[in-house]
């Protein structure tokens, strides 16, 4: 039986920004060099960043991620780093020939085994995600093959992410090849909850492989998505040894003991993956020795965070790197003295800092008394730096142009304040948030080129309901990580109010909608958990209700897809968008 | 020997309008019936329309297609026309338990053969298209049977769309189970000069399998597709022996003669399908007795259309679908006297008629006398709805308010105009169309939720030169779908002078662009063949040029991603938008 001491990467990598990464795992490398760890792994593409998109389909950015993977190897060993082990995630390529539907190239999902200034051994995810926000069919080839390599006397194998999730392949090879570990780089993103089913899959995993196992996660915000970390080790029984911190980059160094010793013969071996396919085992030989025992370092198992503090760090950390990864200084956005713009204002002084953030009111001659003082007492509160641009001069000079009623005439007012902020987000380079929330954006409640207009929403996935429970959490509460120092930060008035967009005399959002518990119910179960009208009725949903809100989201949902943003470009005349990662460093000009 | 008489139903479906696509199923079949053939073979998902995006991962969806045809089974029966059999796509599951990333209910993209009132016999597609605008990995599971039916003596297969793409699988299998005709159902989208690649393509598999090859292709625009029709019939040799027209709904009625008469054992039978996958052949017996001989109607092959009609019949196509499908019944946009909005103009003419097409002149302080005059030009020519709205006073009360300069005021002036247009749509529910072209919405020559506010972009896969291209040849042809009945409808000053914003004085697009001849051949090389930097300067582009206009495509793009049209609503708190088609008659509320 043997010790290992292993350091977990948990990292926030910038798609594109191949040199920074590869400057991040030199550091982190020589921290656990320093820490005295016999093995580091980083996570699932850690050098391209994760996800890639379409980028993974030009050859140049491709070559980029090789080349980057050779050069980091012979920068560790210059360093004085080429002793320590180094599992890391890449792009490769499969070299296969091209054929119709495979993507261009061939790329791999892949990771790599980096010693004494070699990259010792390859290998690639071979169960290609595609549900949900993954698309791996249209990016990726499968790989085929399962790395176990020894080291001081340890069989350690290496998977990738998805080869965890699905029965059959890499994975289920482990427990018939025998490894004493298995370490897993992922990419895997944040959802409510996910922590309780990774715990219990990396668990499962354990016990089936017979092994321990090293899963290690991306941390950051990447556009749409948001990575939490909550990286996880657990032994061989399934129990849980060490875990990583949500939202936070941090070097995770964990001791292993009784691991077992392999004599096993180095060479290649086919295995029947039963999933249809063949895994070849590569068997190699790094060290054989054990390590002499040394006391090892204690376990860190962090307290999970409550539900609120988890989907509000997600947030923060959002916002921070929307606005970090697409070099931008600062963000503005209208505080109309309601909720929504209220929190989404306090959420970005957290993410960037007070003086980072601009607000503007906008008044109209439907605002009440309450909106205006209410915004200004944020402003107060916060230190964010505020403008006022009443809007009614420029609704009348629309107005005596064109003849708008009703919706029509709401929308204008929502239109020139969308484009007070675009007209200052050009002149000043500020990132435009815009403040819908999940309930009103999924029913439609919100002006086209209105409201919405801007480049970040960051609470369009919080529901009304979450709305006020975050502000109210926030007030309570404080995270070592929030730039924003200030007491109780948003307006108790803000949170208290009766909801109203204040487009005419005395409205109120349940003139339009049912009350925001009832309708927030509804949409989990429509829009989460995907429930048609009939499951819906059966779950004890008013009928007439479940009619009327199954209409609103689909209509709104047209609405949104009617109306792009600006079209597309389309390759083949027709046809899907290119779709390259926002947040994203790699440029084909001079890559 | 035998004949056959085959119907070949190219049609244009409408996505999630089950009963209407069922409506056509049966008048069609009675078309074919009167014409007395023997066989008639819809597209793929015709019930349903194609492509249904994420509805096919609602239960109540697929219950209602498998309901559907079975419904139109029996009405073919009561109707008089059980005796003629139908192939027709649709939309089944596959009955598997569910596992991680298997999408849910496990749908098939299927076909079936109907006759005498029953679903004789079902199949579904075997390759799943997941490169350019498909993504069935994330809708289907694969199919892996091949139905081989015996009509009037003849063996007939049945394979879906991508199977004949593919190498291996179900096509693979007829050569060695032997048939005497193939049929296959196609939703294959419209890209220039695809019909070479398909004829090709056909001919190479009805070769390879040794027997005659019935390819029916679907028609009209859904969303961001445009589907041409093009069916083919090739014989066992790969000769053209019919061909459908394109963008246009047609049923072609063919004559087959040579079959060969089977005698087969009908039953199951497993075949290795060369791609690591069994497929299983189903025999089964309609009818054993050769037809009598009789008189052959002439076959048709249409002349192909040039690449002008092809262009330009797609672009009308696609806007009078987009229209009707969405229930509009009317358009907006606004004239400025350019060729861009000229040439949209005249594609709404034709799609939908000049009465339902209206237009708004909004003149600046900068724009110059031809701009006006060259609008109310092109407004009596085309007799198009016309109005006039200034826009100077409404741009001054902005200035009023907030300070802009340089390129944020010219935002400025192109945002109230699409405000206007935007404005006029929600009063009076016209769709509004926006008029910029693939160069300049590549380069970023555009303003988001200003020239580029709209519901559907005709041109926006046009280059410039093509612009002038396809209103030359407008000016100079017709054709009888065209809904416009005017003598050179565009302007020739709209044509022929310099392309400008009119956003300042005096401004010229060749001050921040390369002329439009160099930036076209450029962009095609860099968006539709992908070609990276070294690939472009080696092509002969000059490497200035090439790092200048990349550098302006990336920033576009990511510009345009960074400013989403209004949040989307993604499932699981973060992630990837539902997905439905836009036009779509599908409603879970009343489903």
């Amino acid at each position: 039986m043997a010790q290992l001491r292993i350091a977990l990467a948990q990292t926030n990598p910038t798609v594109g920004d191949l040199s920074a990464n590869a400057d991040k795992l030199i550091a982190w490398t020589r921290d656990a060099a320093e820490r005295e760890a016999h093995l580091v792994v980083f996570t699932e593409m850690f050098l391209t960043g994760y996800p890639v998109e379409d980028l993974v389909l030009r050859t140049s950015f491709v070559d980029a991620s090789i080349r980057t993977l050779e050069e980091v190897a012979r920068r560790l060993l210059d360093e004085g780093l080429g002793d320590l082990p180094v599992v890391v995630g890449y792009v490769d390529r499969a070299g296969l020939a091209p054929r119709v539907g495979q993507p261009k190239g061939a790329p791999l999902d892949a990771a790599a085994l980096l010693h004494k200034g070699e990259v010792v051994t390859r290998t690639a995810k071979h169960h290609l995600p595609n549900y949900g926000v993954f698309d791996e069919y249209r990016y990726f080839v499968r790989g085929d093959r399962l790395p176990i390599f020894r080291l001081h006397g340890v069989d350690v194998a290496i998977a990738v992410c998805e080869d965890l999730w699905q029965e059959g392949g890499p994975v289920s090879v482990v427990g018939q090849a025998g490894a004493g570990l298995l370490v897993a780089p992922n990419a895997s993103p944040y959802e409510k909850d996910k922590d309780d089913v990774r715990l219990e899959l990396c668990a499962r995993r354990a016990r089936e492989a017979g092994c321990g196992l090293v899963y290690v996660n991306q941390i950051g915000g990447q556009d749409e998505l948001v990575f939490d970390g909550d990286s996880i080790v657990v032994n061989a029984a399934g129990e849980l040894v060490a875990r990583g911190r949500q939202f936070k980059e941090e070097l995770i160094v964990v001791d292993l003991d009784g691991l077992p010793v392999s004599e096993a013969e180095p060479g290649t071996y086919p295995y029947d993956a039963g999933d249809g396919s063949t895994i070849t085992v590569e068997r190699l030989v790094l060290s054989s020795e054990p390590v002499a025992a040394y006391p090892a370092v204690p376990a860190v198992i962090p307290q999970p965070l409550d539900v609120h503090a988890e989907v509000y760090s997600a947030l923060v950390l959002a916002v921070r790197d929307y606005v970090a990864k697409n070099g931008f200084q600062s963000v503005i956005l209208g505080l109309s003295g309601g909720i929504d713009s209220a929190l989404t204002a306090t959420i970005a002084s957290d993410a960037i800092g007070p003086s980072r953030v601009n607000v503007v009111l906008m008044p109209s001659r439907y605002s009440s008394d309450h909106s205006l003082a209410d915004a200004q007492e944020l402003v107060r509160r916060q230190g964010v730096n505020a403008q006022v641009v009443p809007i009614a001069d420029i609704v009348n000079a629309f107005e005596k142009e064109i003849d708008l009623s009703g919706l029509a005439a709401e929308n204008l007012q929502a239109r020139v304040r969308g484009m007070i902020l675009m007209g200052l987000s050009n002149e000043n380079g500020h990132l435009v948030l815009t403040t819908g929330n999940k309930s009103e954006l999924a029913t439609g409640y919100s002006t086209l080129y209105g409201d919405s207009a801007g480049g970040f929403a960051p609470i369009k996935d919080v529901p009304k309901t979450m709305v006020w429970e975050l502000a109210r959490w926030r007030n309570a509460n404080s995270d070592p990580g929030f730039l924003l120092d200030a007491e109780r930060p948003i307006p108790e008035n803000s949170i208290t109010k009766e909801p109203s967009a204040e487009l005419r005399p005395d409205q109120r959002d349940t003139d339009s909608l049912p009350p925001y518990e009832v309708l927030d119910r509804l949409l989990d179960d429509y829009v989460e958990k995907d429930m048609g009208s009939q499951e819906l009725i059966a779950a004890g949903h008013d009928p007439a209700l479940v009619t009327r809100v199954i209409r609103l989201v689909d209509l709104a949902e047209y609405k949104r897809r009617q109306y792009p943003p600006g079209p597309k470009i389309t390759p083949k005349n027709f046809g899907r968008d290119r779709r390259l990662p926002i947040t994203n460093r790699w440029r084909e000009s001079t890559g």
